[in-house]
């Protein structure tokens, strides 16, 4: 079958790990006979270098006409004196938007091989850690009405909290019907003893819960889950949270793995159209050398294979490669600490394609 | 000396930690001279019962004519079926609002003889980390406008964030005014990349900063805050933000030192008015049994006899007194894991008290 892939490599070391990534898909192509076809479009710094906008229309069109995207990643201190409105990352707001990608699901987990790297001591990861988070992706503050005001303490500056029930409902299904696939838990995260929008969210999440009777439902306010991520991560399987305490509390598990150069990522909109995308960002000091760790861009086009296109042998079949190349000890830079002792981005990209 | 204090126990273990605070106290006052008077009034779910209400207005105003306060812990499940505004938790919120509590300083410090609580690795936090977390605690989310609205996708709740040029300005002095005490370093965190407010907050910081040129300012976005606390913390200082980034940063940074029975906070209003609370909660599980650890608020104490008394040796008496009963190897329950071989709650303070 033929799949139609839109390709943002962007800044950095985008372009470096997703070209390793389309040689892994090719390979997976060659093997079980699909072919991937890629339409490269620009978003972020290199689109404003091209174009002027951080998302030209056109990347949007080619993308919506897409079965799936994959992104490297965007940013870099290039841009950084730019106002805010065109500053690279704006893109990936932009694009979330206009493809209606409202649910972004982030794996946080701990390989074997890798456990080593956690800052958490090994006894609390011990067994290894799984956890999903699921971020509502296209609501919320990032999205509500903004402005400026007059206050008696002076000029003010505002952002709007919004969720509406077919927001909430909608991630908290994504949560509920991802937990039956996993550890049949679901961990809705808030501040409904503060919040508003969070004493809606909770008793929509609840209704949801109800046509999921297998799944246990517990609550967590948000301050509390940033404890208990840190205090003991492994009673957690998947965590249903809004943009604002998601983008908070899926940088910290991702952190926790100490891993975040292994940790990939997937914005989902209704269907099964996707955008997919490392954790980590573009780490413009790096690019160029060979040092990145292609494994992040890889694992998410893993996740493209298995949630987009439904090809969960070719997807497994990613994922086992990555653990090959682990157990057989090769690591990129940002793993081992010694750049000499490691293998390039190109290198690894061959090794992980080597074991499809 | 006369210093009028009023005193909430509050619920759960609440009342038996400040009882041991008011010992500690008694014998500064003893030592150094000092008339400390106590008010005991009543908030949270002790006022429910009696009252009806969570902070009943004889409350505020004992405590607006009182120097400080000293708080224990409100909540408990008993009161966990009310509704959203007559929970005990409103009472910290309301106290907060009408004392004018703008600056909550919550110090994350590991103690020597307790680092191995921590659940980071040594090598992380080696030689020690010493964090004060200086969250605005009257404005921002906690406070702006909510509400209720109809939109295409369903009834929506919303809660509006919300900051002044003034508001920003006065917490921003608080943290530089303590980085100059400290390590002079202080690391603003935001969402500028996304929240109008956030801008208004980093560029007021910034200019609040031009006043203190010895201290260092950064500024951080807060998912990057969250990931740096498990993997540097030590990078920190003092760590100033909004009210909701504070409630998740404050909790995230008191977990990362494994000793959440220890910690202190105060909260601030102009000039040297300030309530003085533990961090950990009402812990209702262990009331009664003796299990619960006075530390945290004979700490708060120190904070009180430091801020808002002026008193710095007797303060650093208590603060004394504290790491020498944990230098004799003394430890209450949640410390040493095991209640047989742990001191009571009463006999704790005994010890402390003694040593002043
Ligand atoms: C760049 C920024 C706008 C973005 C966000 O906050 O969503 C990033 O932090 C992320 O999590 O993808
Ligand atoms: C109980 C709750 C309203 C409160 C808050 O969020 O401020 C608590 O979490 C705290 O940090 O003191």
């Amino acid at each position: 079958m033929n799949y139609n892939i839109a390709v943002i490599p962007g800044d950095g070391i985008g372009p470096e790990v997703v070209a390793e990534t389309l040689k892994v898909l090719d390979k997976v192509g060659d093997k079980f006979n699909h072919k991937f076809n890629y339409t490269q479009v620009l978003a972020g710094g290199a689109a404003i270098d091209e174009t002027g906008e951080c998302l030209p229309s056109e990347t949007v069109n080619i993308c919506k006409n897409s079965d799936a995207v994959l992104l490297g990643a965007v940013g870099g201190p290039k841009w950084d004196a730019l106002p805010g409105e065109q500053r690279p990352e704006r893109a990936l707001l932009g694009i979330r938007k206009a493809l209606g990608l409202y649910a972004n699901l982030r794996p946080a987990m701990v390989f074997d091989e890798l456990a080593d790297a956690s800052p958490l001591k090994p006894e609390i990861i011990a067994g290894g850690l799984d956890i999903v988070v699921v971020r509502e992706l296209t609501g919320g503050i990032y999205f509500g009405e903004k402005g400026h005001k007059d206050t008696p303490m002076g000029p003010a500056a505002y952002d709007v909290e919004e969720y509406s029930e077919g927001e909430v409902k909608r991630i908290a299904k994504v949560a509920f019907d991802m937990a039956m696939k996993r550890g049949k838990k679901v961990t809705s995260v808030d501040k409904a003893n503060v919040l508003e929008s969070s004493r809606l969210w909770r008793r929509v999440v609840a209704e949801v819960a109800a046509d999921y009777p297998d799944v246990t439902l517990d609550n967590l306010y948000v301050d509390n889950a940033s404890m208990q991520l840190v205090r003991n991560p492994k009673q957690f399987d998947v965590i249903v949270t809004s943009n604002m305490f998601g983008d908070i509390l899926s940088d910290e598990a991702s952190q926790i793995t100490g891993s975040i150069g292994m940790l990939p990522s997937a914005s989902l909109a209704d269907g099964n159209f996707g955008m997919y995308e490392p954790v980590h960002g573009s780490a413009p000091d790096i690019a160029g050398t060979g040092q990145a760790n292609p494994i992040a861009t890889i694992l998410s086009a893993a996740m493209m294979l298995r949630y987009t296109f439904g090809l969960m042998d070719e997807a497994a079949s990613i994922e086992n490669a990555v653990h090959k190349f682990l157990k057989n000890g090769y690591r990129t830079a940002d793993l081992c600490g010694d750049a000499k002792e490691s293998v390039t981005t190109i290198k690894a990209g061959d090794l992980i394609a080597a074991e499809i």
